[in-house]
């Protein structure tokens, strides 16, 4: 009845499929801050290093160097705290770190990840604090007469408490879907460590799915492996602000939850700043607490779409029934500052009241994280 | 206000660090069932095709073969049905298909997956039916006074129907944690599937971490990126069928269950097999349904634990106050197929009724996903 021990080790043989294997590790975090990353590939004519802190330049990539048993080596000093993706490309293939088992899909793409120390970094890790729970659900849905899913970020206590919590509903950008902000939006990481901190309300976080013509992200729908685009035909349509409130209606009728406009907040960031931006305006009863997040102002000037051509009409509804906070994020380089621009001009000449956030840097998830933690702290002030 | 439509390409651009698309789609599954894998990798000397439906020889892997493109290729015929892993080695290293976004980790390691037609692979895809809902939350442990994390499947209607259900505790192997049955084993889509089609009665299955020296899966841990180790030191401590029972308290006093022991069933594979028998046995009260998955009969005779000491003792109080059924299923190429042998000889003296499910193939989560339907599907007939 005794088992071998050595049997124990080739299940791993036996059902992992092998590979080879190497004592590399990478990336490697250094104590000065400084991270190593490592490819053991003694075949390769050149390796190169892609990540995310560099410039989108085909120029910025680091060349990697080759020791004598065929290591490929870069090291990069001085990252800011973050969390950041990266890739390599071996001979002019990109690949993945096959020594990093971290990481995320964004759209239609697999990145290794790592992050660093100190703010806001430290927020996007699992700390040593009571945690919210993570739900995968599918809720009916009125658009094609489908069911659709989403995740909800329950708070730490939840299950415990018995008490009614506000909800942040949460939208991705046009390169995104339901799994969007909790991988790489850190959203349970982040709500955790703000809550444990005493910075936010406990709350709900729901992240629904922006694309109408999608069911579920890639992997999770019944219209099988469908192509992931990054523009599909519902961007632009209206149906996403038209049905939203069939969202806010399944909450409410399957959580502990608050069901008041002090108590709900929508924020998005990109395409999802533009679906904001037009619920709220079209739902003026509904949401206190507004976020646009690099918001993509308008898609386009579709005719016959109530919800795009009344926009002017309910934002001067919005404004006449009141709202508690409109947040605005932009950095200072993201290709739609313009655009941000001209937006806020266009509440100011109706004396609609906003709090404005410029920050450095683009269109980025770096961004998106540091505004879900600006404005969380801003929530539910009662 | 309208917004260049060209803008919205460079978000892609901007955030997605772009890396050297091509138009590959791999791999591409064929009328006939055959599936073509390919790689746009010019300079590479030799790629080579791994799958888990090859033997584990090393010179089982396919050769691919190179177009004037610099695209490889190959083709494989007749795959049965089911889900597979596999990976490129390219040039003497291993890599990710990086024209196929839909991947799973394995332990350490990540690998690509497709899934072919047919039964059983039609109960591992999403479908049109009805969908449960896949809840990750932290509980509270006795287990070095931390939190830990599982996975917890409610069935489809939990939240709108207000029944008490009854209860799967399905637990990992060695090589395993809390994302192993719901990614590796697909047991949303298995478990909606089964319901919708009528052949299981809807019930949770909930599937904790059974590496007690481990707080959560990699990724998921307040301790950090902890090196991930097959054999941890918990294997064979016996502290996870000690204190099991405050699983199945949690999940009593946390979601709408059946308390008694005839709508309770416990199951694993593997590592997770020896643990359902230990604690199974020690609990007789507790668990009227059994499932051993290729079970790892006994890890260590460890002197001084009472589980493991008296597990004797245990088996015969555990024949005599009864139970529904006792599931044992094993592969012919398993190399614990002994030890299932000797096992079933220890309880044929004791007298013991089981039912016992040989099949083709060895250890396996081909095999395991197929017993969890086979026994799913003979639980819970009150």
């Amino acid at each position: 009845m005794v088992l071998n021990l050595f049997a124990f080790f080739l299940i791993q043989a036996q059902e992992n499929i092998g590979g080879t294997t190497t004592q590399i590790r990478s990336p490697v975090k250094h104590e000065d801050g400084s991270v190593s990353f490592h490819l053991h590939a003694p075949n390769a004519q050149t390796v190169q290093l892609v990540g995310n802190w560099m410039a989108s330049s085909p120029d910025s990539v680091i060349v990697m160097s080759q020791d004598a048993r065929g290591v490929w080596s870069a090291t990069v000093d001085s990252l800011p705290s973050d969390l950041f993706l990266y890739y390599f490309v071996l001979d002019g293939l990109r690949i993945n770190d096959p020594s990093n088992v971290y990481q995320i899909r964004d759209v239609s793409q697999v990145f290794n990840y790592f992050i660093t120390e100190g703010e806001p970094a430290d927020f996007f890790k699992t700390q040593d604090v009571p945690h919210g729970t993570l739900v995968k659900l599918w809720y009916p849905s009125q658009i094609e007469g489908e069911s659709r899913r989403m995740t909800v970020y329950l708070p730490p206590g939840y299950h415990e408490q018995h008490a009614d919590y506000p909800v942040l509903y949460l939208l991705h950008g046009m390169g995104g879907d339901e799994e969007a902000w909790p991988t790489l939006g850190r959203v349970s990481q982040i709500m955790d460590n703000l809550v444990a901190k005493g910075q936010i309300a406990p709350m709900l976080v729901v992240m629904p799915n922006g694309h109408t013509s999608n069911q579920a992200a890639p992997g999770y729908s019944a219209r099988g492996e469908y192509p992931i685009e990054f523009r599909t035909p519902d961007v632009g349509s209206g149906v996403m602000e038209s049905t939203f409130m069939e969202v806010v209606d399944f909450i409410e009728n399957s959580f502990r939850v608050k069901k008041d406009k002090k108590h709900r907040a929508l924020a998005g960031l990109s395409m999802g700043g533009s679906h904001s931006l037009f619920i709220a305006a079209a739902n003026p009863d509904v949401f206190d607490y507004i976020g646009l997040f690099s918001a993509a102002f308008r898609l386009t000037d579709q005719a016959g779409l109530n919800i795009y051509d009344e926009f002017g009409k309910n934002l001067e509804r919005q404004k006449k029934q009141g709202y508690q906070l409109y947040w605005i994020g932009m950095g200072t380089d993201d290709f739609l500052y313009q655009t941000g621009v001209d937006y806020r001009n266009r509440l100011d000449r109706l004396g609609m009241e906003y709090m404005y956030h410029e920050s450095e840097g683009g269109h980025t998830w770096s961004n998106w994280r540091k505004y879900l933690i600006e404005f969380s702290r801003l929530l539910f002030k009662d």
